[in-house]
């Protein structure tokens, strides 16, 4: 697998845009992915029961084949009523109708602020313009992955290349948003995260499966306790142009495009709301798998913890009292708990006791380990063998700004 | 019922002191409980599985009777290993001693910052200075629920006096701490919370289930998913000085004890660690009892729902993105919304439709509902004939300033 610096539009065959259309003041609000001919696609939804719209409006295509996808951003199109499944239903004819392609060959996705309908006449100028500004390379790529942003502070994508079996070179490539405080306070990845991933790898069964799996290791890894907003969809689409063999079941194929997806998830929590720090939290010696996500999770949805992070504040006691509300099963008397970053790292409890004093060179150490952009917990149960991680961001004062004030 | 201005040391034959002995710089630390006759008690303690040393002794003491509480803050002597349990002892000796009674009548709780060893050379001296201290009144009263703060602004107590069905009158008070944002954004009342419910009523029967269900409708309440801190605690002392008949299964004294059980259980959440409103969130017309609760507590524990509460802002969507994250079935089709504060109200959503549109009167007028410090979230599923309610408090600036700074 080879890393590159590309987006969405660098496998073979796909176009993009990111236009400004009015739904926001001034930034780009609405992008386009197309691809040159029908491609597979494997799409995952949110689970909320309430669902916006254009959710609505694609869970029940549930399409298996799709050339184009439009998303606009600054209206999420979400609790709008019978209104709002009218107008997702326009986006996709308006789409179809610009292309040229059937109805059934296009997707819609929206985020942005709930329960607003959508300024349609806005709408209806900037799809056909999005149409006129398809492109590849760079520019297409930043335009577009710059559209779908809202609370976010910088665009997200990543891009690989992959050697198939049969020697078939394959591109992957994807582009996300989201930003809302993610692995946070409220246990939930809240706002809404769009995540579009392509390639021009041949697919010749169903990947809806192999695409849940790849969403197991990375989006639902910040996302603690599977809670969603209304508007949350995943895309992945293949449109073989790549040629060769089929790439079904290939390892190094799903090597890449969870590369992607883990890359893009990152980079989520990175942008968190008002984030200062990335926190992984890694927790090994666990009874079971379940063991050690519970407490992984336990760990970084702790408001206390996250708080303590932005402080810079070895506060390790809140680390193990997160754990203990957690479902796994452990003696604290066997419990060792290290910090790293950096390279550096400070082990801050073993064997029942605290290694850290007040005033002392190992909470000195401490304070220097959590200065970094990036800290790791390192928690060993030492009660089994199963290890599960868990990838968050601390809570800082900014984050109540942000939402205090999200739509006033 | 008879509510009255009065605190722990109400009810007949309960003294109680607060002193500084020097675990805070300042501000009072240690407070005391005594009462003239050995008490009958009911106690609950935290779920978490990592717990304080306090409650260590206290859950293995289990006792049934008790004669004296002493109560430190400033020093939670949790994750504090085998030292910890032995300084926990102490405070029992100690206290046992200072007073002339048995080891066994006496029980400890501690609250303050997390693994750090308990400064035993002050309690040594605080302990019996307390004793000395010990005294009636409103200013034992004061001293005494000032003297178990951590983070509160502000003291906590509340008494009540009940004519039971024999005539006699019992009076029943208690104080409690704790402000650390209540059913907050982590789903979870985090911060220590410390309850100390006294009455001279007689019991002649075990009450900890009494006691049990007390909790459920008030301390449970705020608490919103169950997850306890290390150090958590409530306890209820009977020490039958009122004379009298057996109050065990009269409706009139748990009437009474409910009362102050949830006038402080609401102070807690009023006095939530940066809080600027409370939020009462009521849910109607749900299938069942355990779905109303999940739906109430969905939305008390949402961090979007709760920093919008605080910029006063109606972004009503976001309530009902929260519900649609809950076990709650409802269709969004009869989902009604309503927002009450002080005798106004605003319908934000029914019929499958906002009633809301931006900039309209409406919206003016839902500004004005949530200016108020107190504000109702009363949301009509039309499902069933089921309610729940949960109480809490809005997420402010000021909730991360506190606890980024805890320790430090």
């Amino acid at each position: 697998m080879e890393v590159i610096d590309g987006g969405i539009t660098s496998p073979k065959g796909f176009k993009a845009a990111g236009v400004h259309c009015g739904i926001k003041k001034e930034r780009l609000d609405l992008a386009m992915i197309y691809s040159e001919v029908p491609a597979k696609c494997a799409i995952a939804y949110t689970q909320n029961k309430v669902r916006a719209a254009p959710i609505e409006v694609m869970m029940k295509k549930d399409p298996n084949t799709l050339q184009a996808f439009t998303i606009n951003s600054g209206n999420a199109n979400a609790i709008t009523g019978v209104q709002g499944v009218y107008d997702a239903n326009q986006m996709v004819s308006m789409t179809a109708q610009a292309l040229g392609i059937k109805d059934t060959l296009v997707g819609v996705a929206s985020t942005g602020v709930i329960s607003r309908f959508l300024p349609m006449d806005k709408i209806s100028t900037g799809i056909p313009n999005a149409v006129r500004s398809l492109g590849k390379g760079e520019e297409a790529d930043d335009t577009t992955a710059r559209a779908i942003m809202t609370t976010d502070t910088v665009k997200k994508q990543a891009a690989c290349r992959v050697t198939l079996k049969d020697g078939t070179v394959v591109t992957i490539a994807g582009m996300t948003k989201g930003s809302g405080m993610i692995s946070p306070a409220m246990k939930v990845l809240h706002a809404t995260t769009l995540t579009f991933m392509v390639t021009d790898a041949q697919m010749s069964k169903n990947f809806n499966r192999r695409w849940q799996d790849v969403m197991d290791v990375s989006f639902n890894v910040i996302s603690v306790d599977g809670d969603q907003s209304t508007n949350d969809i995943s895309v992945f689409l293949a449109n073989g142009m790549a040629g060769g063999r089929p790439a079904d079941d290939d390892p190094s194929f799903w090597e890449g495009v969870r590369y992607v997806a883990q890359q893009l998830a990152k980079k989520i929590v990175i942008d968190g709301e008002g984030a200062t720090k990335l926190i992984e939290v890694m927790v090994r010696g666990a009874k079971n798998p379940v063991q050690a996500r519970s407490a992984a999770r336990a760990i970084i949805a702790s408001s206390l913890v996250k708080t303590a992070m932005f402080g810079a504040d070895p506060n390790f006691g809140r680390i193990l009292a997160a754990l203990g509300n957690s479902e796994a099963e452990f003696n604290l008397g066997k419990v060792k708990l290290v910090l790293r970053s950096n390279g550096d790292s400070v082990t801050l409890f073993e064997d029942g006791t605290p290694t850290m004093v007040a005033g002392s060179e190992v909470e000195a150490k401490a304070h220097q380990v959590l200065s970094h952009k990036k800290v790791i917990i390192d928690l060993d149960l030492n009660n089994g063998y199963s290890t599960g991680e868990a990838w968050g961001c601390d809570l800082s004062y900014d984050y109540v700004k942000i939402n205090a004030m999200y739509t006033t």
